[in-house]
């Protein structure tokens, strides 16, 4: 017997009888002549934050990539598996995306792991720890802010480390090359899971705006 | 002036001023006790499959890691960035997810690549041939079955690639320990883009077969 | 002649033909009896940020006190002039208010001097580098958070300044006794002047949070 | 939970369901471009008193410092902590206001204070006792003057008042040497909580008078 939560087959009953009716002649003609978002995400795991929800986004539309904290890894082509850089690899040359968002969100588990210099790691492996490693330096300068509330360093690091990303993007030849052109632009946006509120960057001064959404 | 594509601001205003509305109890109470997903699904980048909405998800319900063909390697702790395993890890360890499943889906851009072997690589970091590489030999072997179409060759390795990841999963301590005790199901899925078909793997057989969904 | 800015007298004609008019009973039975406001107000000088706007409120609803980033120095019976510990003490002693909220608000320029460790004195005097020493310790913390916008940085500051008062004002014994015994209340505010957003701090954990105001 | 008093919140509802939505676009314009009031205002913390309400401002019209009895101490360059000074300083180097207002009041509760030698100081400090000294020498001389009436003597010492404040400006070398340059201008008023009636100072004369309203 095929077998899946009880939870999934009761959703995917909802899609397939909803949805999927609705959308079925935009399903095929995906299937058929292959996708072409014009968007990356790359976002977070947390089950509180999807893209697709918060951009209310139809198939076909948001090519996502989705790791612990949306941190985006420095280039480095050095014969190791990149997961992350294989997808932005295929994004901006096979797909051609004209846009990257780097989107972070509040109360993200693993910015405060980050934060957390006393637990012990959570496996033998310590790979949250060691991904985490990655913002390292900025995580041990917000903790160092004594007078900031927990909260108030957990959404500091939060967003610096949504332009650590954007920055690193900008060490890939291929991106920073079609960025020079005008051919790619590169966002960053924060989701307050609370208030559903999306801040996003500004890209003169870094600070995260509300948009004007009319 | 904060900016992003204006389609992701249509997106947004959609989902501020819907869904949320709707939902926005549920999204406070997540924020204020924190995720409790009983499910994590490990699934592709590709904008045509996204878990949120072909499992018709709510927020809070699915953790969700997204890498290019829906591929976990091997466990292997030794001390390098593993994005996938750190996702694991948060999960399995941290969030205590009772279920992984592994998603993949037909017309998967990563499989094809990893099926072609003429074409050069997509950059000179070549991340996308070392990331499917990781299937090298199931895609060698496929690829020299000859008799069957590209289509089939296409399927059987997306399927294939889905059972490689479910047996890297058990060599995870963590996920084989709490399997042992039936503390977590580990559970394949394949999506057809085109007919909006869910087939769900058979664990004694490891076939994948339409569920029923009544 | 008397004289008086024109822009003052319009408003005054204004008010005395206007809203003097509706109220003019309030404002006599408040002169036969005096004031007895619930709720003092610390707030800023600064003419974007009036605490009677925000609050809509009408004569005799609020005492207040505005100086310069809307600080309250920590107790200092020594003799010397202090406007604002005279200030507290009269609303405190005489006229027994319920209330104490420390307002602050967004680009609020005594901040920004803080934080500028480079510009030279106003004047000879430095009255406002030595007012604003008050938080200097917090004011060099924050400047080290480099990896934080200016934007940022203000805000932090403009955040701790806040909670800096809210401490000192518990370090007058008439507030702290009168605190232990239930019988005034200390708040925190801070008004975002683009927006027009108030955010309230939360007493447990010092976080500023919009209220619902329903 | 953040709390607010529920008179407070009720008000900012009404603010910012009502006016600002009216004045939202000049909030966005004075967050963006910085505050440029033409006027100060020295005003007392009386809650029947507010300038705001009595000139009927909008927001960025009046840079407000207000304390007991809208007093200010004369010009002492000693390195201690000046509240008012520094506000003073602040909006005529910094703002460069082209007006000052000391604004007084009937029936004010530190004036009263000073006129009243025989009641024991409101706390341990002081600090209305120290503060209000700073007019002792006037409230000594009208409190002998036996043939007035208690009201006359403290509207009397109100006018005396802000007077002195006005000579105490002038003791600000910025303030005299701009006024002697016609760049700015000093006024005196005195509110009528009861009337409402607004009488300005004659700078000729010292006295006050009700202006020409039209």
């Amino acid at each position: 017997m095929p077998h899946l939560p009880e939870h999934l087959l009761a959703g995917y009953r909802s899609f397939i009888n909803g949805r999927y009716v609705a959308e079925s002649g935009h399903y095929k003609s995906l299937a058929r002549e292959g996708q072409a978002p014009e968007t990356m995400i790359v976002a977070c795991c947390d089950s509180r934050a999807a893209p697709e929800v918060i951009f209310n986004a139809g198939p076909g539309e948001l090519f996502v990539l989705r790791n612990v904290a949306n941190l985006v890894p420095p280039y480095a082509p050095d014969g190791e598996y990149h997961s992350t850089s294989a997808a932005l690899e295929f994004a901006v040359q096979s797909l051609k995306v004209k846009n990257i968002v780097v989107m972070g969100h509040g109360r993200c588990g693993g910015i405060r792991s980050a934060l957390d210099t006393t637990s012990a790691p959570l496996s033998p492996g310590d790979f949250i720890g060691k991904w985490m490693s990655l913002i390292a330096p900025a995580a041990e300068a917000v903790s160092a802010s004594t007078m900031m509330t927990t909260t108030e360093r957990q959404t500091a690091l939060e967003r610096i480390s949504i332009r650590y990303s954007i920055a690193n993007l900008r060490t890939f030849p291929c991106v920073s090359i079609l960025e020079g052109k005008g051919r790619i632009a590169l966002h960053g946006a924060w989701f307050d899971i609370s208030t559903g509120e999306l801040w996003v960057m500004n890209k003169e001064t870094g600070d995260f705006e509300k948009p004007d959404i009319g």
